[in-house]
């Protein structure tokens, strides 16, 4: 235990949790030298979590040099704590029995997370590894849908008849030859095994032994399928400020629990994906993914950007004859088009978290739209009357102060509209407005920006 | 309990946990009707945390009618759960008495979290319908900083010294008069009351009498001060998979506890702001502010912008004479600071993302600089190709698709650049990479592409 606190300090120092350099000096001078004792001596304190992390920050190079040297040391923990990519790396470099003793001392669901995402090979060695019982429940966990609620629970549930006794509780769990690792709660079932509600391990102690079970339950209380998403089992655990929360089946039968670690390590997860797909990165993307990879995930967003582009500058090609007249239109008209682009951008992020978090419905989606409308109008009349007077001074024309504010304003209400409207419609139909919503607003912005700006120029200048 | 889970259906029918439409109907009817008895019937079985959101989601007219009909229904839970605009005009409505009993039932570190960020009056008023020793444990609290561990955690801690073994603590706990309401753990504590590691309750069922507390305690164990950021904690118990953690002040003497519902709170509010500011909106936004709050948020960032697109502005009329001689530069020259733009936005929301999580470190900034220039040079290259055909094809003119060409790979290895290492240095320089590398990117971006482009071309165009 004193060897965790003193594993602290070094994070201490930087004051933030973070891996400290000095460690990854320790650890590379120690590889150099091949000093098998030293490297062990090194990690033998840290937190998996913190090796995993350790071996992503480092070169592959020297990770294959640190690998080759500290053989034997890899455990299923760190492993379960690697970016998907290096876990593939990793796990094809282990021989067959480094596998097997690495992901035996596992759990099961813990094991479901270990391979879900590894290729059909690699999940049948570490499979093969497992005792057969560990085996069966972790093929039956996988046979639930991707990121289902059956994937994420355990199995190894802590239950009792609903009209038990606080005494009878403890003496069973007294008697009980096998607990889980973890358990927090006690879930109470009926005579069908239909969870009824769950009660605290720290109230069985501060009750008498006569109090009757179904007398100190929780009060938040929720059921989930296991084919129920995983992003709306953590909505419900951050909503409900739950602990535990039974799983069950197709029968209402009791099949597994979730615990608020899952729910968080979801949560975490489910943000990840929001803001890299609101900037058009996949929502897989890892820092210790290859220039491959990452070219391959940025790719086909910025070619979606690109035939956006296009379509925009089709609109300028509209008024050539316009801005041949008077150049200084092609000086102004980017501003004008991202101002439209930031705000559109406000808009439809507060839209798209608000829509992940529930908060925007059917119910408020009108006051949602006509609030973001009157603030485009507003912020597009304050900046108009500033671009107006940059357009009289830079340019010493009052009219064409006047055509830059007037597509100020038209840009800036279009993109408060177009910020709720898109990534809503787009919820309705199922597509993750995370995903898609950017390209759609930023394009309307473009268009309108440059169609406004360019086309009362058109009318008014010339 | 039977209530509990039946409340839970109407959710389910949209099988994704927010608030069917049908309840606001059955809410505003009985409200329309002024029928107090129906409301309290809606309300009675509803989570406060979804009685908020619905006092959120709905008209600001209908609430207030509401409220007046719902009087004395109020309470310090569903306070809490309520965004902290619509919190201060609520507690602003209630009568001394009634805010009185609300907030009395609350537990002190819950009652920090519902006055914190309450104006003066406000929180004494609420301080002063406290019980004494509840006031003084949240004035206590309040002294230490805004978004503290200090403030987070909750000051009732079931502790006990390293030395006992379980009966003893089981002993302790049968007769402890005053337990807290949730507990997960047994803290042990050293003669100087420093936290030496922490106990399971569910060990403490599962363990023989005689066992040490000290030979039971979990592996992973983390201790903070009081004065620790909360966004640190929050990190500390994603990244270890804690439960709960022990606080302590100066002399290392055990203060308090936080839990891992605490902390996922933390981390949710953190990702919230992370993603509200990357998109130039003020962490604190919410979905029910009003137009004039919502306008202050975001002017300040649109003024930004503004004058990072007159600099832009400024770099296209250095070249208003290569303009006025082949309009088909200003056809062309947004698609260029598009592009770069949006794969600077890539790459600047992996690094935000990944200085958040403590992923990006001094050990791999170079690296993670080399993969994003090289993928900048890959899509650029990619996109280069592209782009010379798009300007032979549609002007004709094979050395405008060159210009362009080498424009975009320029545009794309610098907005790869940028993207990491204009938040790395704000990091450095203590600035939130997430509040501001946005209009830096995007303004490198567009002054390169403006000017890679612009300027290639009055040199070999004209």
């Amino acid at each position: 235990m004193t060897d965790q606190i003193d594993s602290q300090e070094p994070q201490e120092d930087e004051g933030d949790f973070g891996l400290p350099a000095r460690l990854f000096d320790e650890v590379l001078d120690a590889v150099e030298a091949g000093d098998a004792a030293r490297l062990d001596a090194i990690f033998e304190p840290l937190h998996p979590a913190d090796i995993a992390d350790l071996l992503e920050q480092i070169d592959a190079r020297d990770r294959r040099a640190l690998l080759a040297l500290w053989k034997g040391g890899m455990d299923g923990e760190i492993l379960s704590e690697l970016d998907d990519n290096l876990r593939e790396e990793i796990i094809q470099s282990l021989a067959p029995t480094e596998l097997a003793s690495a992901v035996r001392e596992l759990e099961s669901d813990d094991v479901v997370d270990l391979v879900e995402y590894l290729d059909e090979d690699q999940q049948s060695a570490v499979l093969d590894a497992l005792a057969a019982t560990d085996r069966i429940a972790v093929e039956k966990a996988l046979a639930y849908p991707e990121e289902s609620a059956g994937r994420l629970m355990q199995v190894e549930v802590v239950r009792a008849p609903e009209h038990w006794s606080v005494g009878e509780a403890i003496d069973f769990l007294r008697r009980a030859e096998r607990l889980p690792d973890q358990f927090y709660h006690v879930m109470l079932v009926d005579p069908r095994m239909k969870p009824v509600g769950y009660v605290q391990i720290g109230r069985l102690l501060s009750k008498s032994r006569a109090t009757l079970l179904r007398d100190i339950t929780e009060e938040s209380f929720r059921t989930f399928h296991v084919e129920d998403d995983e992003g709306a089992v953590a909505y419900a655990f951050n909503q409900y400020h739950l602990i535990s929360a039974p799983v069950v089946d197709d029968d209402d039968r009791l099949v597994g629990v979730i615990t608020i670690d899952d729910a968080m390590n979801v949560l975490d997860e489910e943000h990840e994906e929001d803001i890299l797909r609101l900037a058009g990165v996949g929502g897989e993307s890892e820092l210790s993914d290859s220039v491959r990879e990452t070219t391959k995930q940025r790719l086909p967003w910025l070619a979606v950007n690109l035939g956006t582009a296009i379509i925009a500058s089709l609109v300028i090609s509209l008024f050539e004859e316009t801005i041949a007249g008077l150049v200084a239109l092609a000086v102004l008209m980017p501003i004008v088009a991202s101002m439209g682009g930031n705000a559109g951008t406000q808009s439809l992020t507060v839209a798209v978290r608000a829509i992940a978090t529930r908060d925007l419905t059917t119910s408020n989606v009108w006051r949602v739209i006509r609030r973001e409308v009157a603030v485009g109008l507003i912020n597009g009349l304050a900046f108009a009357v500033v671009m107006g007077l940059v357009g009289l001074v830079w340019f010493g024309s009052p009219m064409l102060g006047v055509v830059i504010a007037v597509a100020m304003v038209i840009n800036l209400v279009v993109a408060g509209l177009s910020g709720v409207v898109v990534p809503v419609v787009l919820d309705r139909f199922g597509v993750d407005p995370a995903l898609a919503s950017g390209t759609f607003v930023t394009t309307v912005t473009d268009v309108v920006g440059f169609f406004a700006f360019l086309g009362l120029a058109s009318v008014i200048l010339l």
